[in-house]
């Protein structure tokens, strides 16, 4: 399997190149009637647009989606939902410099070794725009999610070593770094300012938490909910590094700090009284908040020399003209919410044949 | 999907529960011609058997493989590799005062949410003696790996606070804590008896190094090679966190540092200088060493009192009895290595059709 | 893929050969808190048992199965269902004298081209032996569609130039060719008996009734259910045709005739007042009996002297020793009633997140 | 699973409805390196094409593939294909007197009985313009297996009761009905126009011959090339039965007969003396051609007068207007073959790691 494929029962495959006509998806497995137009996707696609802010690319796409399939009058009619999104304002010449040269930090060298070929033209297939389609399926999982009472919210914890310190979510859609922290925002501007001058680039981390999910979803071999929560954001170009609650902290803890007990709520609701774990325990979700992070790497298209080889196996230096965002972060956190989307509607999806009276209730027997 | 199986072409499905007849795999998808036997297998079950030393359980297993179908006159006959082992030394009367009691940090509540019922006993699917099978079909993995001049070694890299400053291969299989430092190893022992004497358990992390691996597996969209290590790993009970290369770091880092410039060998061949990528760029192995690190949760069953709730709602005290590891690092070592090989063998089988002259080449056209 | 597994949500996989250690299946996504054991199982395995009659292999094996996994207390806990029977009575001796001679009308060939290499010990994985873990798995998915009220019955319809003329539900099982008219199984064994006695083999074709479907399972286009039933049904060793409802029959058809009106029967319940479209229409399931039927040819294993060629390319005379069944329909019966079972629980566990109303009910939300 | 998505290394996911924006297909899994262009395509789409004849629908539909991705400087890149094609004459109109009534051989009642909602225009996703995804996709798939020297051709059959009696290939594509005998065409346009006459239509049959087949592809229990023949079939709407080789006749065969004696051709080639068993044994291809045959019911569409209900669940009397083909057999003949192409092409790529030679052999190790 080529891959282009994610999920089970609420499955997106995605098509398109960087430089070619378009970009899409299409959702097999979206319930039938479910309410759905353009104007639930858009605003998902506005987010991850190019040209938001003097830190993103200047590459000019209005990135307008269209349903092509799977609607009517208004609602899903359970048949696969096909999207498109035309490109428009392609540079390709701006590669023509580049085609025989491997790029550090990108996948060219990769591509050719795999394929004995590539689309040099702004990384083919493994371009940012690629996202487009996995944005535009998020956004119809997160109307699903709506339905069923669930959230998902992304949002930048970190630029390079400038991390939030407070949370302020009104702050976080006002800001076009999508920081929760209006001081932690000015700082790492300044930062990337640098950057930009220094013709480098920045990494940072994004942070994602989903509230009002019901225990009981997700399974508890390969398919645990944080083990396909952790393929789909770790599938984002850029991303090296996954973890769940604690994540990472938890090595050094002892178990008597890292388990949460389970207690009672006023309304008489099990839950815990801390979510170390994040929200999921043995792969299934508990009810609690799932909270989730990763690690994305400084883009690494940078405007300075390197020193690299072409095809040929020869040692050049090269000098990647185009136009790049000094940092991936906060187009990429729309994309973190819509792979978490996707991963959630498909294990609430998946998860509805887990019991006989379940069965019996679909089927009315 | 319940979630049982792992992979496309090299496809595991594992089954069996902690305290019932025992613990298996079937692997479909092995090439025809490799040789192949239980003494193949042995040793990777061993590395994960418990009574190995006073940092695991006392439960005393075999846990001895036995080869039912798939491997003929000692080769791969290219059908399904049945594996099967059977449980020996159940103590399921331990559990009797647990089976209505959600244990913090476990999955019974879960698996109440999600079955509406639970195997009270041991955790049933969800303990540690599912990833028997995992270690099996990952032995069949290296085997195939190993033809193909691919090695994969994991190890311990840190035990709470206590993290290897050296690398010595020969210390690594000499202590059964698997650290690969001897005086880390003295240190983190010191530390886990520590733990021990105070009825609590520790965290750590395991790191593993692929060596050998060609340029050009893994798929560049969903099937990232580095996306499905993420999953393999993080479906292992107890990992809450996985990175790839640098991992975490990237967050802070520029682009100039972060990126590896790629240069030629002394023997004409496309390498890179550094290896801040882990060997992975844009979802396909660059032919660079692997490099993976996750962090694993102390063990949650401590033998002090807890707080939890029962499955009627009532507040509880609860005392976990039984027989548990202190950490469980140490033998989760071998099931990251099986986890990694069943991934790789899975990528390189499933690139074979990449392109056209490939499949001239195997179909003689 | 190599294809030992079936289904997408009731999902089988099948392994072991002819004369291997065993045969065994895993069944994965079974809902909880179904009732299993053994007893539920064995019946299936013994309608497919050898040595029933004359009419079969003398080949002496009791089949029994073992539940490994999945069920606890008496109810299965949605966790995969291992199921293993041991072989026994293995005349490995008899194929030594065809190892290297490609059988007629059998796999040999086939095997040596794809693998390079073969089990030649009574065909291996292509013995049909390899359905006892299909009968056995649809045992399990009988158990399932009873709860919901749909029950599936196979029969022999036909064996060389006899069918049945009438339809006898008591006789069908009291006979050992499973036919439902106690004249044409007469006749049938006559005809049998002469096959014999000429050292030759017969086909036949074989029907099979499910009642009590409700309308509304499968899917519109590649998953129909018609579709996914004649995979199933073609995937049974010696199955050369598949229909549904008047099948073949259609294509002689004009529409007035073919059509199937409908209407409301007393209950107010919409029907149809025929049924040529076999209880399919639009690959979903329309609330008629399903009908489907297929040809099974004769058993290729016939003891007269045959032309060959062995792997060297030289042709040869054989002669094949062995015990083998003169006709493959009578113990075909139960394994296209198993496959039917599989594939309709599969539909029916698939098609639970149709519709919004569903998910909702299923979820609490 | 929705269900619209088919094989596994070689797969293609389509969507669109009848009277929606259009129709398209993405492939995934198409190896890199294959030329190609919509001048491929283009071809097999007019074969199916409506308006050919006085025989198939008036609406005028272009049809017209485009590329949207997968392909640069005229060769596969080894990501996904989308191709698209735009609906234009639709006549949505013609179905709102039906829109609440369950048309006799449709699948309206299916659709909402499962989605509780059905897409009235046209059967929606239901419709014959659904196969168009399927076409492109063949055409594909078709010119991998032009390189690898292996041809598909189908034809029709038969019409009603009138059979081809010869078969004269030059004749099949130039006559509208894809006949290979100009007399039966003859007599089957006579048929026609009396089934047009008697405001009624006609079913008939449809063969498919591969020739070039490699020996080895195709897998031995679930996934057998036969078996992934008859879904891929039996998913095309309105086919009610499938056969291969001799099929339905083997049941009245004899095993003396219906065996193929192995033989050696003047090329020293190992092959058949007879083709009884259709290119295919054991599921495996044996190098002999692979022979196929599907019976199509009568278009279910015809403008008398029928009897059915309506959603409330009363009687009712419909007439269905609208443009209908008399008989769906001349278009669905490019249908067959695409699938067949489609099947073929996914087994021959998901076969190459049979072996660990061919394992070596590609990845150069």
């Amino acid at each position: 399997m080529a891959g282009s494929t994610f999920g089970t029962i609420f499955r997106i495959t995605t098509w398109g190149e960087s430089h070619g006509k378009g970009i899409g998806v299409v959702i097999d497995g979206c319930p039938a009637g479910l309410p759905l137009s353009e104007a639930d996707i858009q605003p998902y696609l506005d987010r991850r647009k190019p040209g938001q802010s003097r830190f993103t690319t200047k590459r000019n796409e209005s990135d307008t989606a269209e349903i092509l399939s799977g609607v009517f009058e208004g609602k899903t009619t359970g048949t696969p939902i096909s999207i498109m999104i035309r490109n428009a304002d392609q540079h390709s010449g701006d590669y023509s410099n580049i085609c025989d040269k491997y790029r550090p930090g990108h996948a060219d060298f990769c591509f050719d070794s795999k394929y004995g070929f590539r689309d040099y033209r702004g990384g083919g297939r493994s371009s940012g725009r690629e996202t487009i389609g996995r944005v535009a399926a998020g956004a119809v999982a997160a109307v699903l999610l709506r339905e069923l009472g669930i959230t998902v919210t992304a949002y930048t914890r970190s630029i390079g070593p400038v991390s939030i310190e407070t949370f302020d979510a009104e702050e976080m859609s006002r800001n076009k770094l999508y920081m929760p922290d209006a001081a932690a925002c000015e700082k790492a501007s300044a930062y990337l300012d640098n950057c930009i001058a220094e013709q480098n680039s920045s990494g940072g981390t994004i942070e994602c938490v989903v509230s009002g999910m019901p225990a009981g979803a997700g399974d508890p071999v390969f398919d645990k909910l944080d083990a396909n929560l952790a393929k789909a954001i770790m599938s984002i170009g850029s991303v090296k590094g996954f973890e769940i609650g604690d994540g990472f902290r938890v090595a050094e803890a002892v178990g008597s700090e890292n388990n949460d007990a389970f207690t009672i709520d006023k309304n008489g609701k099990i839950t815990k009284l801390t979510n170390h774990a994040g929200g999921i325990l043995g792969g299934i979700s508990d009810g609690s908040d799932i909270v989730l992070r990763c690690a994305c790497k400084p883009t690494p298209s940078i405007s300075r020399p390197q020193q690299t080889v072409n095809s040929n196996g020869e040692p050049v230096e090269m000098i990647i003209k185009g136009r790049h965002d000094p940092i991936i972060v906060p187009r990429a956190v729309v994309v973190v919410e819509a792979m978490t989307a996707i991963v959630l509607a498909d294990a609430l999806l998946s998860g509805m044949s887990a019991r006989m009276d379940s069965v019996r209730k679909v089927w009315g027997r």
